[in-house]
């Protein structure tokens, strides 16, 4: 079942509409086209809809955010909920700024997105913000968007670091069940699909819950191996869009092992961080559904 | 005589403008320096000019294209077509909106381009956008440009793959002939040598017609390889104003020559896409004129 | 001393805020990574105060700049003044455009930059900037900012090779001593360390001058290398905002070093640029003090 989502993809080859940040671009097209779909990036507000339309899944990304391409973004993801293409969000930097905070807030009310993919920082931070406003959240979506009134600051006052995981954050058996929780509720409270990836990976629905243990630590050294995964989940969301939860499943599945396959590479060879980053993407190009059914170390709670 | 140029290219080592797209811009850079060129992007409306006039060439590319993007492109176009430096479009996504496609035809029509070089599907998509509006072809080049009236919608109905090549548009010996027969016409209608790149490319002033049968089918698993190809015309036309038939050939060869090696460098390691594509770009480093004479190709029509 | 400057940025993982071009971003990221530290891009004006009151230090580069990005740049550098957190400035391409040069002088003038980071074309065109109007220099810095009357032209015809070094400005045992010269002029002109990387890199605040015989002209073959030092330079100030001098030494000694290494590595494999690149990167991610130590090759002047 999951390694047919892998064969699949490859042979529909979905093309997937990327609006992301120019810090990763380059490496979610490649990992993209590694999976066997085509990536298409476009964001100007004359063209995302069209764009959208004759794609098969749609990647928003709030990495280096701008308020031009919030725009964009909620375009396109209109669009994409009137044809009924998976809409797939990385909260990048969710807590590290207003701009950004709210941005996302934004994207998850006004839009139906189907996963949210985040680090165990972002989605944590989602979780508190929607908690803490249980009930009350509300924004003001017009010229100069604020969350009004409701936004309880404690919220806002927990420490971030930066786009990455805070030490604080970091899943371990002990915290496990806090975070399976928060990203429960956050599923329930939003609606999508949360894929919170870090040393054990929790993937929800908000009613069923699977664990992988697949990956590497080496994967924080790669800038944007988070969003390089959310661009596989779009493939894969792409190519199975009646099946989202096992696509994400996959993908993050697919994702750790190809981690597993580059540390023990680098590993032998005695090499770094850029060859790392550079054999994940070969490993993914290379990935097929049997080695992911061999490899993949799935739990369910 | 094609071997000289890369040889020049080196000697010369021309600095030449790319204004191209945040995906492709870093891998553009690097085959550029790897040619032996020196490359700069500028795309504020306010310095475009300035650069443009210390460079040797100037290369213009449609991924992910903004409205301001486009008015850098003409501003530097028309400085650089005063100055009688060679223009290379790069046409990425004609036909996945309007935005591009317009964008397209206006740089064509209000620049002298010199090269266009694009895939398959993208030179086929400007071939009839041209001939099923020949004679007719207007674009208004107000405020709110839009091509009035005379555009047949049939050439907008046309399936296109994203900035990849449709499956109905991969070249093989059977529609060979169409294809020739397409960039010919496309050279007629603007003016341009065409290169048309695929699984064989096709170089054409409108007159004169040269095939080159290398290069390897990983180059499609790489983003931006056709972009950075691009760069490479660009380079290559910067050292050779005069020739710019011969640099395009010369370009296609060794772009299709390092795919080659470099194929041949993943298939004995077992390696995925993204070595091929460091290899890639290593090999245009080493490349010289001897070994492109010895691998290269060609076929006369 | 230098040793422990590299010990102390992997166990403190600062977090730096850079602001910089899309040709250079990525592999910005990865190195600061490389180094122990932690990157973060962000660029609109409404979240850079933020970004940068949670980083260590903000890192500015010039790269294909744009208005508005300068608004952020001035922006987010006045809020790391406010809160003394280092300032590393890349001035890519001063001297190519009026646009360039004229934020370059701004951003200086406006803000605390603690360090100027440049190839000797760009630094030595500072120089003769400051100095051929000195005491006269004056930026109006209105809605459009120009420098009023007493620019001197002869520092805007000199020639500038692009972003890269011009032949003419390659430093050697010959003209060490006017490029030391400049850099200790420069350093006095405008408050900050001037970092001048050339085949010998020299490191002055105006009174010590320490340089460095690191490196490998390959180095020249990549894009954004340059870049990738600065951002180096800022995670290093970061973790040691005291001591920005030693940080600015530690940073181009490890440059160097990498250097070295990456190119014994591609003559040993026969490999060319593009895997340069990536090895450089790698012995970034697994450099320590002790290694900079045996490796690095210091001159004080």
């Amino acid at each position: 079942m999951l390694g047919q989502i892998i064969n699949q993809t490859r042979e529909k080859a979905p093309l997937i509409h990327n609006i992301t940040s120019y810090v990763v671009a380059n490496d979610c097209a490649n990992i993209t086209l590694a999976c066997g779909a085509y990536p298409i990036m476009a964001e100007d507000l004359n063209e995302v809809k069209e764009v959208t339309s004759i794609a098969a899944a749609l990647v928003i990304n709030t990495g280096i955010l701008t308020e031009g391409k919030l725009s964009a973004m909620l375009v396109a993801g209109k669009k994409a909920n009137v044809l009924a293409h998976p809409v797939i969000l990385d909260p990048v930097g969710a807590g590290v700024s207003k701009l950004r905070t709210y941005a996302i807030l934004r994207l998850i009310k006004e839009l139906s997105v189907q996963v949210i993919r985040g680090n165990s920082s972002e989605i944590k931070k989602l979780y508190e913000i929607y908690s803490m406003n249980s009930g009350t959240l509300r924004i003001e979506t017009g010229d100069n968007p604020t969350i009004v009134g409701t936004l309880r600051t404690e919220a806002d006052i927990n420490p971030v670091k930066g786009v990455d995981v805070a030490d604080m954050d970091i899943i371990t058996k002990n915290n496990l069940d806090f975070f399976i929780m928060a990203a429960k509720e956050l599923a329930g409270y939003t609606g999508a699909i949360i894929v919170m990836t870090g040393a054990i990976d929790i993937i929800t629905d908000g009613t069923s819950v699977r664990l992988v243990h697949n990956g590497n630590a080496m994967l924080k050294l790669v800038t944007g191996s988070g969003c390089m995964l959310s661009s596989v989940v779009g493939a894969y969301c792409g190519a199975n869009p009646k099946g989202c939860m096992e696509a994400c499943v996959a993908a993050v599945g697919a994702m750790g092992l190809c981690g597993e396959y580059a540390y023990e590479k680098i590993l032998h060879k005695q090499e770094g961080s850029a060859s790392f980053r550079i054999y994940l993407i070969d490993f993914m190009s290379q990935l097929d559904g049997d080695r992911l059914m061999q490899g993949i170390r799935l739990e369910e709670r």
